[in-house]
């Protein structure tokens, strides 16, 4: 059915049309069903709306998305028809059933997310499946393969490309700004691409971004690596594996992430942007992600994908009993990156030693440094000021700048209501405590701490102080710390 | 925030709200966020999607579902903040990790689906955290009630209310309409809302809607079955159960429906209409939902879950080898009906006797029958000419008319290319070819068989005709026949 486009500037983040309700009859389409839009050689799948009152009969009103895939600007003529369901919808349903996928088979489900045939109701179907049943490593090398295949690529040819994951879940921990300042002042590429927070206070994009942006083109990613040797960008829609970005969405609307998922979603991010040497840090611990077994087996895991796709990669397991660095939300945690590359003396010490074991380890990895000696060259690098240079470097690459990092409004400290030892911090509660607090969004939001684990403290001494740019939002996470355990003091 | 609402006649199938690139960044609300919109004394949970051309941005533009449901006609002023992910999620989560769930948790993700403050995505992890785990019989009837009690409820004091509910998986099978004219015609009420087809090539709904409306309000529904004893409605807008309809439709997505989804389902709509005489028709074989054993697992099931509603409740196993009755695809099964309740002497004889059956079964179930006459009385009423004219007076007041029922334009006869016995019918294939001839929206398509199991044919004879209103789908149609094991001939 011929049909004529109309815009409406209209961005549903999916693939959607809207038809009138006699144009929906004729196409036999109700509400949620499927059409395939063609427009000369291009063509793509999109979930029905019905609508009476904005539309006439002949009309058609396709979300932005639609538009740009199609290169339509209004007015044009599409072909409409009623599409079936794509053969990925069998696939995922026998995988629903705990059945072994083949490589065609994942292929097949990857290519649908992609081109948009399968709508995230589907792909949470997927995700499910593969959270049912999990996945052999057979299938977990094909959903690598071809999260990384249907992407963008980018390649440095001639470089020593390094790359650092951390599987995240300690509050804080913001490592990578400082290990990738270390490694590109040695003259290493590290093209970073970090995601935005689902769960947690802050992603490595959120704090990044409260000094400068982090939104770039591929185009422009390799610009500022050649001036840089390095990026700190947000890779969630440069078009690196973009299937992971979808199934990443759908996987955030309800928190979980199957473990064949974080494998193949990190290796084919790191395989897209061409790194070759990868260190992947699995905290563990009481309120870490994994504990110490899990660690070990997500570990030998993640090296055996690496060997597959000819990466050396190395994981290392390190302590994520507590949170790492004192600021937990983005300008706080800045705020630690600078005092740690600035070589202040009250800089935090585990963020500082935390960095140095890993861009030592990255040294090590691509014989940088001999064994044993990574952490030397990196302390070096980083007390000669050569890191600081570094970050200031890419942070104005990046357009921003490190002026003007001021506290929010709102504060309210936390005392001790009682002397002793401070007994454990639960990773998750704070997290959760700064996004109460506004954490990533308002980027002065946040948590201070002022102890870690094991440390004195007297009655009435200050545990932390919270920070918002809200005071209702304040007042919620005071709300919040007072009715859960979010630290104890034995 | 206040904001003035738009409207655009604009029907999503759900609540979604539109509002400009810079209303969201106030709002701090990104593409598929919830927001909470409230009006004078109600609220209702919508999913945002941003559009920088079709609203101002002081506007909201707001689909049907959201206008009904707050009474809004547009230009009135609404107040929109948004909305923390509502708990439901966090016990979706917890039943992800195959824990047990507590009735108020239950009832909590129900209250949540009814609401709209779960998006469809969310409800796809329940239905697989379900067809993961499994839930036990105290969930199961926590389920059920919640289900049943969330919705509109219909009651006839002083009536004996029975009910009748297959669980599918057979091509043809049409006994409702024959087993509702029968019990009807003995002064029973019969409150029939049945579903159309997820998989099958037609469902009740699909096949009564062929001859006159299946649509109907709750009051209109009383009426009819003021006048008739009985009705044959569409069950799935109607507000009976009304979170079963929306998880139905998500679980339609992919095709999978986990068994504590079914028993609730089909027990939340028969308490519902207020059945107290409840006949569960359970098809076992090689090509049915389920086999013999899990056949009487479920049946087992049906019963115990019955009781704890005080309902006198039977399920019965029946032989579900093959289809039963000729036609398959909605006029071909109407056809086969009339046949049946005209007394033909060329009438389907397997429908015929398991619909009297089925009657014979309720009739001993509600006391009308003593036992082993249910089905003496059936046949009785049946050849008396009084069912079929019960049927005429349904479809009367369901606003149709048993006239025109002519054969589709395009027809292909299919022949046996040898002589034998058939061997077997795929029940999954034959619904399948009749979808793809164009049942059930083509009223007229479908496939009607002049075999059944074990009956000899010679070379050259028809084994089955294939009807449809399209030339190109009768085409695709027989392609599917020649690409697939529909039936075999040895």
């Amino acid at each position: 059915m011929k049909l004529k486009v109309k815009s409406s500037g209209w961005s549903a983040g999916r693939p959607i049309a809207i038809v009138n309700d006699k144009t929906a009859t004729r196409l036999t389409a109700n509400v949620n069903d499927r059409v395939l839009i063609k427009y000369k050689s291009k063509k793509i799948t999109a979930v029905i709306d019905i609508s009476s009152k904005i539309t006439d009969e002949n009309e058609i009103v396709l979300s932005s998305e639609i538009l740009f895939y199609l290169g339509l600007k209004g007015k044009e003529f599409v072909d409409v028809d009623i599409a079936k369901k794509p053969r990925a919808v069998q696939i995922i349903n026998k995988k629903l059933g705990c059945k072994t996928l083949s490589e065609p088979e994942i292929n097949q489900i990857i290519k649908s997310v992609v081109d948009n045939s399968l709508t995230e109701i589907e792909i949470a179907f997927f995700i499910s499946a593969i959270y049912k049943c999990g996945m052999k490593s057979e299938e977990i090398v094909a959903l690598t393969r071809s999260m990384f295949e249907t992407g963008k690529k980018l390649k440095f040819p001639g470089k020593i490309v390094v790359d650092k994951h951390s599987i995240g879940g300690i509050a804080g921990n913001r490592t990578t700004p400082i290990v990738v300042s270390i490694c590109a002042s040695a003259g290493l590429t590290f093209p970073k691409t970090s995601s935005r927070a689902i769960t947690s206070a802050a992603g490595t994009a959120d704090v990044i971004e409260a000094v400068c942006k982090v939104n770039f083109s591929p185009e422009e990613i390799k610009k500022i690596i050649h001036k840089t040797n390095a990026c700190m960008v947000w890779g969630g829609a440069l078009g690196f594996a973009p299937a992971d970005d979808k199934i990443i969405r759908v996987e955030s609307m309800i928190n979980i992430d199957p473990e064949p998922n974080l494998l193949a979603s990190i290796l084919a991010k790191k395989l897209s942007v061409g790194s070759k040497y990868v260190l992947i840090d699995i905290p563990y611990g009481k309120f870490a992600k994994v504990n110490k077994q899990e660690g070990q087996n997500l570990k030998e895991k993640f090296e055996a994908l690496g060997k597959k796709f000819g990466l050396k990669l190395k994981a290392v397991l390190t302590d994520g009993s507590q949170p790492i660095g004192n600021g937990i939300g983005p300008i706080l945690e800045i705020k630690d990156i600078i005092s740690v590359l600035e070589n202040k003396p009250d800089c935090p010490k585990d963020l500082k030693n935390k960095s140095i074991f890993l861009a030592g380890q990255i040294f090590e990895l691509c014989n940088k440094a001999k064994k044993n000696q990574g952490e030397k060259l990196a302390l070096k690098i980083l007390e000669s000021g050569q890191a600081f240079n570094k970050f200031s470097q890419i942070i104005e690459a990046q357009e921003g700048s490190l002026k003007n990092l001021g506290f929010a409004k709102c504060q309210y400290d936390i005392l001790s209501n009682k002397s002793g030892k401070i007994d454990f911090i639960d990773n998750k509660k704070i997290n959760l405590l700064a996004r109460v607090a506004g954490s990533p969004l308002d980027k002065k939001a946040g948590v201070y701490l002022y102890k870690h684990l094991k440390n004195k403290i007297s009655k009435g001494e200050k545990i932390m102080t919270i920070y918002s740019q809200s005071k209702a939002k304040l007042d919620d996470a005071v709300h919040f710390y007072n009715e859960n355990k979010v630290i104890s003091v034995e």
